[in-house]
C-alpha cells in the first residue's frame, strides 16, 4: 500500500479507515491500562509506579517493538510511541517522580522525558548532588544524572558521587546528537563561511580541514543562531542539527560530518534499588584497590579469563582510608547471571574491593 | 477487571497478555501510518506535513477519542497519547515547522508539544515579532503565540501585531495550572506559614483570607521552591500545581484553591491559511470602526440578531489612518457555516472594517 502506485486516494475512505483503527488502538491502550492496574495491584490495592515500575521490563518491551518494526515510522519513534504508553499506564495512581539537574529545558529533562516519558513528574533541581540527594531521602524515586558527553568526556564530578553515595544505577539514556552541514543552497562550492557553536566547530574539524580548508569558521552563541544566519545569504553555512536546518529552510550538504560518530550525551538512572536482568546488561562497578603491586591486575584477571568484556575504566582518587586507588568499570552482562555472577565470585578479595554500582539494560535507542 | 476482587494475579500471565496488546498496538500505528501516507500523497509524492495538516480533522479525531473513554486513563493522557501518534504520522517526511517564544522549556513550547506533539519542529525565537515573521516568510510553518494569562490578562502586545500582519489564526492551546495548599502534615490547623510564588499567593487571596487569615505569606522564587521549603516543618505550607507538591512529599490540604477557577494561558496558533469547520469552532474578528456615532452598535447588531454568543472584545487603538478604533472580537461559530456567517455578510460595512483573523478548533484539553 505504502509504495503502490501513486493514485489520488478516496480522502473520505482513507480517513473512515484511520477513524476505526485509532477506535481500535484506543481500546487496547485502555485494555493495557486494565492489565497495568492487575500488576500494580499485587498488594490488593493500587500502588505507586515505584512499587511497580520494572526497568527491565521496559527494555524487554521496547526491545521487541524495535524487532517488530518494518517501517514506515522509524524505530525511535515507534519506541517513544510506546514510552508513552507505558509511561500512562504506569503513572494511573501515583506517577514516577525524577529528579534531574535544571532548569527546565535542559538536555537532561529531555533525557528524563525519553526515558521515563511524559507521564512521569520530573523534578528539576540546582546540581548534581542534590539529585543524588533527593534519591537517597525518597522524595524522588529515581534520578538522572550526565555521566559522559562529547565535550567533556566523563564528568568526573557525577562518578565521584557514587564513591560516598548508597545509591545504584538502575539504567542509561543516550542522547545522540549528530552534525550536518548545511546552507540555503545545498552547494558545497558556495561556501565561504560556515557558522556554528566553537564545540560543534571543533567536532567536525578533521571532516572540515579535508572538505573546505578555506572557509571561514565563525563561531556564534549556538548551533541554532548559526542556521538561522546561514539562510541569510548564499555562501554562508551552518553546522547543526538537521533539526535546526530544517527550521530554517537550509538543504543538507553534508553530514553526519562529527569526527566521532558517538557523538553522544550518556546519562545514568539512578534509584535506590537492584533490578534483574533485561537480556542486554551492562554492569558498572566500583573497584578500590589495596594498596599492593598488581592488585589491579588480579582483580580484572577473572574478568578477562571469563570472557567479559570491558566497555570503560576511569581511575579516581578514593576517599577512604583503605586503599589509594578506585576504578570505575562498566561490563557487559548482569551480576545475577554468568559469567559475570562467576567472574566476580573469583576476585581475589585480598586484592581490592568490588562493589556493584548496579547492573541495567544497555540504553534502548 | 479493573475493580474485580483483589487477588494476586499471575504477573507472567497479565505481561503475556500485556505482549500481545503491544504487538497489536504496534500493528495497527504501523497500519495508520501507512494511511496517513496515502493522504499525504494526494499530489503523487509524499508530500511535506504542512501540505496537508488540518487542524479541524485533528480536533476532530482528539473529539472522539475524548467521548470514547470510560477510564481508566483521564482524557487528557489519552488526547496526548492521540496527539503523538497522530504527530508521527504527519512527520514522516517533511515535519511540521513550529516557531514559539523561546528558550526551551518555557510554556510556550509546552503548549507548542501539547498541540503539535513531539514530532513537529520547534523553533525557539527571541519574540513574538520574529514567531509572526517566520511564519509569514515561510520559515515556520505554524507560530504558537501567548495571547492571554491569568496574570496579565490579554497580552496587547500579541493582539497588535495582527494589526499589521496577514497572518490567519488557525487553532488555540490552552495550558490550565490549578494551584493546591499542601503541606507535610496534610492538616490545616497545622499551618502557620505558607510558602509560593507572590504571584500565585494573589491567585489565591480570597481563599486564604477566609480559611487561612492569620499564616504568614511568604513569596519565594517559584512555587516549585514553595513545595521545597514546606515539607522541612510541621507549620509550613505550599501553594504550587499538584505535580510539585508531589515531588516533595507533601500532602493535599485543599484545591483547586484560586478564586478563579479558570487559571489558564492561552496561545494562538498563527499560520498562512483558513482551514474548515471542525463542527465546534471560534472565530477571531478585527473590527475598525468608522469615527461615526454608533459604529460599534451597528456592527454588533447582526451578531447579537443571530443569537451568536460573543466570548471577549477587546479594544485597541488602531494604526491606520482610515479609523480610530478596532476592536478584537471572539465569537462562537465558523466563518464558512450559519449562522455567522449570514452575520457577517449583515454587517453594515460603512460602519467599519470586519475582518476575520481566523475560525479554528476550540482548544482540546
Amino acid at each position: 500500500m505504502a509504495e503502490g502506485k501513486p493514485t489520488k486516494p478516496d480522502l473520505a475512505a482513507v480517513r473512515a479507515q484511520i477513524d476505526g483503527i485509532d477506535r481500535e488502538i484506543q481500546a487496547l491502550i485502555t485494555e493495557r491500562a486494565l492489565f497495568a492496574r492487575q500488576v500494580g495491584r499485587a498488594k490488593g490495592k493500587l500502588a505507586a509506579a515505584i512499587d511497580y515500575y520494572r526497568p527491565e521490563r521496559e527494555a524487554q518491551v521496547l526491545r521487541r517493538v524495535v524487532d517488530r518494526n518494518d517501517g514506515p515510522l522509524s524505530d525511535d519513534v515507534l519506541v517513544r510511541l510506546f514510552r508513552e504508553i507505558m509511561s500512562a499506564c504506569l503513572a494511573q495512581q501515583e506517577p514516577l517522580k525524577v529528579g534531574y539537574l535544571g532548569p527546565e529545558g535542559t538536555f537532561s529533562q529531555q533525557a528524563v522525558h525519553k526515558h521515563f516519558g511524559h507521564s512521569a513528574h520530573g523534578l528539576p533541581l540546582a546540581s548534581v548532588e542534590e539529585v543524588f540527594d533527593e534519591v537517597a531521602s525518597g522524595a524522588a524515586d529515581f534520578g538522572v544524572v550526565p555521566v559522559e558527553n562529547s565535550s567533556q568526556g566523563t564528568i568526573q564530578s557525577t562518578l565521584d558521587l557514587f564513591l560516598t553515595s548508597p545509591l545504584m544505577i538502575c539504567g542509561e539514556v543516550e542522547l545522540r546528537v549528530h552534525q550536518y552541514l548545511m546552507s540555503r543552497t545545498g552547494r558545497i562550492e558556495d561556501i565561504e563561511r560556515i557558522y556554528s557553536h566553537g564545540l560543534s566547530l571543533a567536532q567536525c574539524k578533521n571532516w572540515l580541514r579535508q572538505h573546505l580548508p578555506l572557509a571561514e569558521k565563525l563561531p556564534v552563541a549556538s548551533n541554532a543562531e548559526g542556521a538561522r544566519r546561514a539562510r541569510n545569504a548564499d555562501d554562508a553555512a551552518a553546522i547543526a542539527g538537521e533539526s535546526a536546518g530544517r527550521v530554517y529552510g537550509l538543504k543538507v550538504v553534508a553530514g553526519p560530518i562529527e569526527d566521532r560518530g558517538d557523538n553522544t550525551t550518556r546519562f545514568l538512572v539512578i534509584g535506590r534499588a537492584a533490578f534483574p536482568p533485561s537480556g542486554h546488561d551492562r554492569t558498572s562497578l566500583l573497584v578500590s584497590i589495596h594498596d599492593q603491586p598488581g592488585a589491579l591486575y588480579r582483580i580484572l584477571e577473572p574478568l578477562a579469563r571469563h570472557g567479559i568484556s570491558m566497555d570503560r575504566i576511569e581511575s579516581r582518587p578514593a576517599h577512604g582510608a583503605l586503599w589509594q586507588y578506585a576504578f570505575f568499570i562498566e561490563v557487559t552482562g548482569h551480576v545475577e547471571e554468568s559469567p559475570l555472577k562467576d567472574a566476580l565470585a573469583e576476585i581475589d578479595a585480598f586484592a581490592g574491593d568490588v562493589r556493584v554500582l548496579g547492573s541495567y539494560p544497555v540504553a534502548v535507542p
